[in-house]
């Protein structure tokens, strides 16, 4: 297969950042074969009451009217089983991500203990709103950033065991260990897989800031079982991209010497994955991991999340004759490198779309 | 102990690069304690020849007289026994150093089967010249960067068992396992450890690219049998820095996007490992690693390689009272970045010498 339709992709993880960096990276989800986006809400500072979620969500709205922006909240004491019930009303939040504290960007605000919330998880599965987990232990003398995941699963195993009917995603998961976690658990439990996890182990991050993200890319043993899970056509495994965009400075040189954990993807979502599919023969298995999986787990056509598209609406993938933008995206002390910039991708067009939609 | 009297220690791995480096680096040679450093040949091209090694030899002595420089030779197919035994008998040149083909800076003339060494090896045997193993196996499949030294240690093993009478150095050890082999072999292998991997992890290079080297620091309990190996008084472990300076825009924002591989330790070299000693209550062993078990292991004495210094010559340390330089050492593109910049650390005095001799 050398060309492919589509229907519009949808990434179930994105980072949007805020005033001027989303003005950059908004513009670029389209680009990546995009129609939906689930957004992240690890802001300065964090996304944590409906109000906030809400204008977040039209100030998105308004910069990309064609795309179709759901929230979440970040879990922090804040987040009230009242402020669940109220958030599910919105059907534009339809979520809550915990970020356990201090592990990635902007998460400093985020979860010590999760027994302090097992009332709120018990409304967010009464009210039918997903949990993200950003599943990652903090390092200690038995636990790196290597096992940190590995180490964490026994806490996805038992907040599954204790809330069987919320709705559970294990965000970003980058292991083999992981992965057959996530096989365990009841239809219930899901998992994002990142673009740029089909590609990367240790090896090509550790000598190179624009591939240090947070779960880090670990061995060529996990990158295979992460391919074979998005590819094997189970519908627990969808697309989530993980696009964490970093001014460059904060990639390369930032001031304190340390690398801001985050690929930046977005532009480039989907014809990343068709090239990781394409290696694997397993082409006809991209449309269920980019479009079907991720919206059927979250229930968007069921719950009306989306407005409906036509048949003849969608993306046109084509391989070759593309190249990942050089350098930058952006402009000043906001340019962003986009993931292996400068190598060549498939082309991705939107089709059935009136020009002014573009 | 809040001050500690020792003999000039030595290093038994650095890299002082050339030209302008080399004038930047040289002088912080006595600033860390040594009086005595064997010099890595992975210079543009690689040092492979006897007049090389000693021309390169006399300009480190002019720019330091007062530090004695040993040499080793870069493995290579032009190096054979006829170098060796010429070698052997400038007493300047002690060794050879193999580099795995590709693994770290400038390796690309690297080894990639040590079998066609073997008449090489017997004439190092014969004429008592030391093998310096960079001891990791090439990434693949099943190897990366964190089992890459563990992978390679079946090598040093079948290597000692061929050549039993011949000297080995495992160096820059950096894992439980290969302080494992090497205790497991004869009084003929012995093996270098760093200053900075007393200190690392990989939770701290990840994010961090001046803590970037290789091999890479690993995890915890491989940090642990690092210090313990250290300052157990088994003489068969001695301080080697792999001490490697590269210009500040090498390591942050290099040109070609990637990290260039080392830390620079030089002119705090015996300061920090007295840190790491403190902290485990183990300065009474600090002599032992950084004085004497190199020199012994070496012969240094018994071959005359070093001339004789008074009992009244060596170095004074104080616990505290100095901060690793901020930032930078040396000028324009030649900056380079001492580990751990910024911090407290031990101060260091020489004692007994003549004061031009600083």
């Amino acid at each position: 297969m050398d060309t492919i339709e589509l229907p519009p992709a949808a990434d179930f993880h994105a980072h949007l950042r805020e005033g001027d960096m989303t003005r950059i990276v908004a513009p670029t989800i389209k680009k990546g074969g995009v129609s939906l986006v689930y957004v992240m809400p690890n802001l300065v500072p964090p996304i944590t009451t409906v109000p906030q979620a809400l204008s977040y969500h039209s100030g998105l709205t308004d910069l990309e009217p064609s795309v179709t922006f759901l929230m979440t909240l970040y879990l922090c004491p804040a987040i009230t089983p009242a402020v669940i019930e109220h958030a599910a009303s919105t059907k534009k939040i339809i979520g809550v991500k915990s970020y356990p504290k201090g592990l990635t960007t902007n998460s400093e605000a985020g979860v010590v203990s999760y027994e302090e919330y097992y009332p709120v998880f018990a409304a967010m599965e009464k009210h039918d709103l997903v949990l993200n987990l950003h599943g990652e232990s903090p390092s200690s003398e038995t636990t790196t950033i290597l096992n940190a995941e590995e180490t964490f699963l026994p806490t996805l195993l038992d907040l599954h065991a204790r809330f069987p009917k919320l709705r559970i995603v294990l965000e970003h998961c980058t292991t083999a260990a992981a992965v057959e976690a996530v096989r365990k658990c009841g239809d219930t439990v899901g998992a994002t897989i990142t673009a740029h996890h089909l590609f990367l182990t240790i090896d090509q991050w550790a000598d190179n800031p624009h591939f240090f993200c947070k779960p880090v890319a670990k061995l060529p043993s996990d990158r295979a079982a992460l391919v074979e899970a998005a590819t094997s056509g189970d519908a627990k495994f969808f697309l989530g991209t993980d696009s964490a965009p970093h001014p460059r400075e904060m990639k390369i040189g930032a001031k304190n010497g340390r690398t801001a954990a985050g690929v930046f993807t977005q532009p480039y979502a989907v014809q990343l994955v068709a090239e990781a599919f394409d290696k694997v023969g397993k082409l006809d298995m991209l449309k269920g991991f980019v479009c079907d999986s991720g919206r059927r787990f979250y229930k968007v056509r069921e719950k009306g999340l989306e407005r409906e598209f036509g048949a003849e609406m969608g993306i046109l993938l084509r391989r070759g004759g593309d190249e990942v933008a050089v350098g930058q995206i952006g402009e000043k002390d906001k340019i962003v490198v986009p993931f292996n910039a400068g190598k060549g991708v498939w082309s991705l067009k939107w089709r059935g779309e009136s020009s002014e939609d573009h």
